[in-house]
């Protein structure tokens, strides 16, 4: 028995500002990298190349806050950050602030496979990219037209009231949605989870949000759940949200969807944070928890007809 | 009631292989650094106060791996991680891969009060710290003789087996002391707890430890604990050990003295992983645990003597 989930963003979009074409070209997107996960564990593959695999797909496809189609910073730059992890022995591999690599999660799997390492930041992580021989791409292919239309709408707005002094500390998160990420369970009992994103529309360069932080963004460990993580960063990281799913299960003996709806529309909603996160644990149960009007998402468990889902 | 832990690192260093003078040099620092926080203690201060007191000292101070005399990487620069932690509002702050920035412990806590972010990594980092004012030191102004010495021993080494065809991969943790930290509640039951590091002699640049990293290196919460570790980062990241501690009491409901225990001697030492850690409960209690043969600490209570200890 396996299990796949997959998102592709909690955000505020309202029903019915995505229009039909629109919608459709997001849920051809999650299908398709639904399918590649899928195909991994239907042939017995492990749990990390499913959530590879589906991730690498949701980076290239230039609707998705993750590789082509991520957000811009504030200089108008894509800066990428992605993470995995293998829930088996514990290993993981992150990467955050990468400008020049195709696909984040590729080069967070190497990190995990071929280093000692977790985690690598900024030229020192494309550094070993190139020494891996992954091929560069110019910054110019992540960015599309639409990115930087968000862009030029964010900073050609009049700043909000007490922030004009100090314009460089201001909180600029107006993509209505993010981040991508992937959990699975293989038939042996495997779990792994992956996240990737290009941050937040008109960040600072820099800013590394809760994707790449192992704990934050991203958990795995066969012994209780697999966690990815969408939504309010700086939040996910305060409450090491992917560590206290697991955590919830592990040392409070909760049931996922407990620990989830505990997380999620409790501690989160109290915070004053909104956001998801897609979940699997050791049996294969997948869930799925959001306090935000709606998440790209979709699920597959063997036997089962996929599913993709919006609201 | 209020209470203050700080540690120099947990390693390997073997008793007698510290020489009389040397180990005077440490307990002097250790010394300061304590008595600075618990100044700020002793007047009311809150914890977030001390702890960033305490760390700063210790980074100013040569003999530990933070700050001036952090270890240096491959390319023979310093590269600077850290971060901090206020347990009553959950905020954080944190950098990682600063070049330029004295006391990077300070760089995090700017953060955590100036801006909407947690964490800022390389460039962006120091970009922060020139907008908000805070003047570069040269890297030449971390770097000590026996740092140098310390790389190019390593560097020196011949590769071993199986080393050689992938020079760049290898792990290079020689230092045999780390880290620097502290952990606080103040009489207000406030929590806090801070770390910095220069990361692992010879590391390769743009590696990140688990100490700039919230869950794994630093956690505070009121409602549990506060954490400061040091050693094997990267299974710190893996086991995300800071929050796992403050879980164990959060979900678990174990005693610290327990958490610590089962965490280190038992869960850590079971991976293969070493090192150590520092925590102070919602009730003052101060427990350090390290699985290494040593371990440079200090505490103190309201009402108690200070104590400096290594073995």
């Amino acid at each position: 028995m396996y299990a796949l989930a997959i998102h592709g963003g909690a955000g505020t979009l309202p029903r019915g500002q995505l229009d039909g074409e629109r919608e459709q070209a997001y849920r051809s997107g999650l299908t398709r990298a639904l399918a590649m996960g899928h195909e991994v564990l239907e042939r017995d593959g492990c749990a990390l190349d499913a959530v590879e695999a589906a991730v690498t797909l949701l980076e290239d496809d230039a609707l998705f806050n993750a590789g082509r189609g991520a957000v811009l910073t504030l200089e108008g730059n894509v800066e990428l950050d992605a993470s995995i992890m293998d829930g088996e022995r514990l290993r993981a591999g992150a990467v955050a602030a990468v400008t020049c690599v195709r696909n984040p999660v590729r080069l967070a799997r190497r990190v995990l496979e071929d280093t000692p390492h977790v985690f690598l930041v900024g030229h020192g992580a494309e550094h070993f990219a190139d020494e891996i021989g992954m091929v560069r791409v110019p910054n110019a292919y992540f960015i599309t037209p639409e990115r930087a239309q968000q862009l030029a709408a964010l900073t050609a707005r009049p700043p909000a009231a007490g922030v004009a002094q100090r314009p460089v500390l201001a909180a600029r998160d107006d993509s209505p949605f993010g981040t991508v990420g992937a959990v699975a369970r293989d038939r042996a009992g495997r779990l792994a989870a992956a996240t990737s994103t290009g941050g937040m529309n008109g960040k600072r360069p820099g800013r590394v949000g809760d994707s790449p932080v192992i704990g934050a963004g991203t958990y795995a460990d066969n012994q209780s759940c697999a966690v990815s993580t969408t939504g309010h960063g700086e939040w996910f990281l305060r409450t090491v949200q992917a560590h206290d799913i697991a955590a919830r299960l592990r040392y409070g003996g909760a049931s996922l969807e407990a620990a989830v709806t505990a997380a999620i529309e409790q501690r989160l909603a109290s915070l004053g944070a909104s956001g998801g996160l897609i979940a699997v644990d050791a049996r294969g149960q997948i869930v799925i928890g959001y306090n935000t009007p709606a998440m790209f998402r979709g699920s597959v468990r063997s036997g089962e007809a996929p599913r993709i889902d919006i609201y």
